[in-house]
């Protein structure tokens, strides 16, 4: 059982969780985890995490069925986020696009 | 000029910002902007952070000289998230490690 609790988890009790393709590299997406939808993508090995907007947990692909395989999980060095490495299989954004950061930043502040 | 109110900052008025070595792909580190350090970030082409622990504008390396020069600014569907690729010049990490992401979960959760 892993004790969770060392993660310094913020004053919504979450920890962003940046999601990389372990085979192209390409960091495909950020979301959030809690403590349980930690433990379910230990459980899981795939993706789980809290959605900020719908206040639930997110089995990630669970609809769309691009569910990300979990192959490594890494912590940063304040132990306050995560990397986490994935094959992912299918797009990670919900607008089809292979990585959520899809647009330069130009495209959208205009610069 | 940019129009950085495109953005989505959050209730604090930040944004987090994944840092990825532009070169080797390996994601760096995460951390925090204020509109403030992204157009530092913009007007000197080297990443300017919030540091939430000292409530202060903090320029990357500005005293360890690993600074990170910016290649490209990212970001994500839903504007509340950057990715930063840059070329640094040493270690992302305060602990030299060249990724601040160097420890697996189960070496800090003991699983």
């Amino acid at each position: 059982m892993s004790d969770l609790a060392n993660l310094k988890w913020d004053a919504q009790g979450l920890i962003p969780a940046i999601v990389q393709d372990a085979s192209t590299r390409q960091v495909l997406m950020i979301a959030y985890m809690n403590a349980d939808s930690l433990q379910q993508t230990l459980d899981m090995g795939e993706t789980v995490f809290w959605s900020r907007s719908r206040g639930e947990i997110w089995h990630k692909g669970a609809t769309s069925g691009n569910i990300q395989k979990v192959r490594e999980i890494y912590v940063d060095c304040d132990e306050d986020s995560l990397l986490i490495l994935v094959d992912p299989a299918g797009p990670a954004c919900h607008t089809g696009e292979v990585s959520c950061f899809y647009r330069n930043l130009t495209e959208v502040t205009h610069a």
